[in-house]
């Protein structure tokens, strides 16, 4: 299958370059029946786009999404819904530089080898972190989808930012602050330091990397598939094709193998009736099916690899070593853009086994 | 697409459960013209096999592999190699207990919801560790065909047991020397720490995490696909199918996080008169695709769910809330027979990008 | 994904080969809870079988089927079922000859050229309808899905051999005596001169073609996928996939192309409170949906292949044009022999597309 | 995987309404480096177009394709590309009617049904022949890729028309003369009887229906893949997709199947140095792979459903019989548009084997 295609019955192919006429997504399998407009889908969009604080890049794109196919009468109506989002505020020119010069740690030169040269270089073109916005608008009819039909719900927040760790936050007070400071991290106070530290790293003409911390809610128990299909490893594929992470960990991840199986096991116990565990080490998930637990996600990305500094390099044309400043606008920290990215391809792999697994049905009940 | 079958031009289709009649895997897209029979296969079975010191199960298993379909005259011919294990010393009289109580941690209680009560819970049945031993066959055809046509080379080893963490050590000497100890550790001093503290986790009836590093080496640049079919993405979807896999990082991964982009870049320079970077905090992989450095992977193992611990759970049938000693043969940590599965999956994902990019043909020139 | 897998949620994957150690498939995606063994299998198997009257090929093949994983205290579990067929009676001596001397209409040349001399030849090896086989085991699965969760069945049987046209039979009297004689034709007077154009072929060193018709009841409307996904689509890849069938329409098909609209359009009526067709020429398919109509399919065999007759060919090694005499023992016309095929591979496709479109869950009720 | 896709290597994915804003396609696993523009894709697509004579619908429309993504430079770049065709002159009035009340075999019934009634039922909404014109600009691409490649040209004409069947004439000719006259015919003298009969029936507000042949000149032998990936499997998949076919037949199909072995057998013999057979029964293909002789498929297309007689049908939300006059602009016979739509499908799956059988590489050389 193509590498743009994600998804088996809920399926989205993406397109489009960062400098080109447009991007977008063709979304299908959504099921015929759900309640369907842009105004669904420009609020998720509007959180993800440039421009909205000192903490981004100050390229200024509108980002307005447009429902191109598959919606009737305000209803999906089980055809592909492409969506397209046009490409206005492109600066083209400072790429020209990088066409044979790859920047370090930008998919610049593999791309570059690969392409044998025919790779749309402008912006990184198909490569570029813009791309993340189709992600946003596919993720955004998966969201409304899973809360209407299932009650489930995803959400993402930033927990770390270089050096500097947040605090834990219950979920429903993160659900609600996240998104009213800029570095969309739910602890208030540490979220100022965090703003401080994107800004010095800037004034220093450098990024900086950070973590974004995933959590689902509202999952019935058997939910995935096992081995290829499990939803590690689901998940993880889909949260892997967002530019710069580079870690992904569930439940208590990396620090659960420095434990003994006694303080990692989640213990059985009922409440309420339902069968829940004492802790949630799993993070929700046992054998790649759901347990019913939240489903807890962390994810690392790198220092975003643009920055202001001189850096050493090659021309591949030339051979030559030389020495790049990068052009362009770019963000001193892309951490604070990523919630609404990460919640949405997390969304679209759940549709996707919500509907493998018959839990969503071809035609919602009207 | 099913859930049991990974790859897209080189692909494996899983079948078997830990206490039926067989294991196997059936794979498809190894070009025709690789010399091949099941001397090729069984020494890196043998790797895996439990039993083979105190730190193992001590489950009796000669896991033996046998070619049904695919060879012939010695050499692969361009059909599905159906490949089969089959069980031996399988005994399924403790199984009874957790047909209802699902033990801690375990694939159990979700699997039994899943399938309404008609999946084979015996040794845990298709969710059984045991099934990994059909990753190493599959992974063994794979990691000859990349060798042979493009001197691909995967090596994976202990880091990290519980909380000891081995000492860097040079590839070349990893590769030579991980498999002549228990742990399957190449820092040989630290590797006898990990196997005490296994020894003492057991002798408390419990277990142990840790971590596996795996490097592949010998890639070209712009092998892999953007978005959806990044490296990174396909290694972790195939990585995250080894049960008791929680975590997944490429390069520097969680600690490129904390830093800035001046620390994590990886400059380019040139050696020999080929492009490659001062540094490989990418991990050998930009925007999905290779950059020609190693490919560098560390993964998390959670402590096994398997300890001789009584642990609180509940009964499903009855809803009450019962103390559970786990029966059955278990290993006191899976890490030490991990990293031949760890090759076996990236091997796998490798030839199948290595098919997808054209760098393999599906004939090899006799 | 791999030319040897058939289907998107109810999978098949295809192993073997003719002479080698056994043929088989796994099929993937059966729901769990469905009562299944080998006797739900080997009637169907034994209705293929080689050597049961004068108008097939004498081989002698036990054809035993070996249920090998996926069933598990007489149910399915969910888990992949892989299935095997062990190979007895294999004279591969004949075979030698046409390493380099392709038989006409054979596969044989375009094989050695597309996998370089490595394919096993022996029997035909990958491409022998012997492998038909697997295709009813597989099928015998989906053929008691369907009548088991949804009333439908499949009944598949022989309208022509040679010039030799049956007369129209109901198909209720079609299901229950086609399989009373050698030929599967449900019109007995006819069947008669069928067998006995049969023999005059064998006897002439010959072999004949014929047709084989194909009908599907207790279809719901609405079952099926637009576009690339229609049920003439997925049916028809299917069927094709069958060695020797070289045509297939659907209703009124080639004869329809004759036609004006109003003569083949069918027209809605109600009967019973259930909007029905006056006619069927759609052949229970509209838009790639079903009608609820009986599915009426037509298929196309050529004649075998493998004659006894002395023909004209190349030696690919020497270049130099040969007269052949073919080896082996073969059957005079496979058409009596297909009917159990048509139905497997028909219901193989109605299974894969109950599920997609949610009309079979996960796991049966029990 | 959705059935709005086709191909594995060589991916389509289809969107839109023939009523909604635009018809597009996405094409993905084009190899960068082809030089293409708007100008390669249109004259097919205008070949297509309605209005273009008395025998096609009056239906008014540009029809101008224009590339989004995926070019750079003028040249594909190996990204997905998508194009699309703005919606102008669609009169959606008439289709009122037919909300509730199916028109005889269309997809009407079958797909209120589906889809509980959200579908989109303007002009047949995503079951138009509209859509086709999304097949033509894909296959476009694709004709380009494998002429300039391969050297492989696919040429579709008409061969009959009602109970007028058209003389045989040589490819060379036909693949000059189709197109020079209205109902795509090579058979000039036919051609006119081929119009009048079209006319007529057109008079009596009724259809008629015809058979296409498509030959494929230019294939390499063992292109193709076996058992569920043979070229009639996946050629058949694709041409079932499109509108009105009911029958497809490769080589002497249905006619062969009346003959002996003998009669049915293509011979090999040696011209200038290439292996070819004699006669070409088999259609050039043989196991499902290329023989490299010419690929010959003829395809049964049935009488439009739509014609202006009144018709008999049922009201599926009142449950009552009504007589029903067609409302809408519709073509008296599709067949006269279909032999580039023909074309497009089948050098879609060409394109398709040949990358995944390494014939085509990902880059094309400068």
């Amino acid at each position: 299958m193509s590498a743009n295609i994600l998804g088996e019955r809920f399926v989205a192919m993406s397109f489009g370059e960062s400098h080109g006429k447009c991007i977008g997504i063709v979304v299908d399998g959504c099921p015929a029946g759900l309640q369907l407009d842009e105004s669904d889908i420009q609020p998720l969009l509007d959180l993800r786009k440039p421009g909205q604080s000192t903490i981004t890049t100050q390229r200024n794109e509108d980002d307005r999404v447009e429902i191109m196919s598959g919606v009737f009468n305000g209803f999906t109506t089980g055809a592909p819904i492409c969506m397209i989002i046009w490409n206005k505020d492109s600066d083209s020119r400072p790429y020209d530089l990088i066409k044979t010069i790859p920047r370090p740690s930008h998919s610049d030169y593999p791309a570059i080898v690969k392409y044998g040269g025919f790779a749309d270089y402008r912006g990184s073109g198909r490569f570029s972190g813009r791309l993340t916005a189709t992600l946003v608008i596919a993720g955004a009819i998966s969201q409304k989808l899973l809360k209407h039909s299932m009650g489930i719900e995803t959400i993402a927040y930033t927990i770390q930012i270089g050096k500097i760790r947040a605090r834990e936050i219950p979920l429903e007070t993160a659900k609600t602050n996240r998104y009213t400071n800029d570095v969309r991290c739910p602890d208030y106070e540490t979220a100022q330091k965090m703003k401080s530290a994107i800004l010095s790293s800037k004034h220093d003409g450098d990024s900086l990397g950070g973590i974004i911390e995933c959590v689902s809610v509202g999952l019935p128990v058997g939910f995935g598939e096992p081995i290829f299909g499990s939803l590690e490893s689901d998940l993880s594929k889909a949260i892997f094709s967002i530019p710069a992470v580079k870690a992904v960990e569930f439940g208590s991840g990396f620090d659960g193998s420095k434990r003994r199986g006694s303080e990692n096991n989640d213990l059985y116990i009922k409440r309420d009736g339902k069968i829940i565990t004492k802790t949630n080490n799993s993070g929700g998930i046992l054998g790649g099916l759901s347990t019913g637990m939240p489903i807890i996600i962390r994810i690392g990305f790198k220092p975003a690899a643009s920055i202001s500094k001189t850096q050493h390099t090659v021309d591949v044309l030339t051979g030559s070593e030389v020495d790049l400043k990068v052009p362009g606008r770019h963000d001193p920290c892309v951490v604070p853009r990523a919630p609404p990215v990460v919640e949405s391809v997390v969304s679209m792999v759940l549709a996707d086994h919500a509907i493998r697994g018959g839990f969503i049905q071809p035609v919602l009940k009207k």
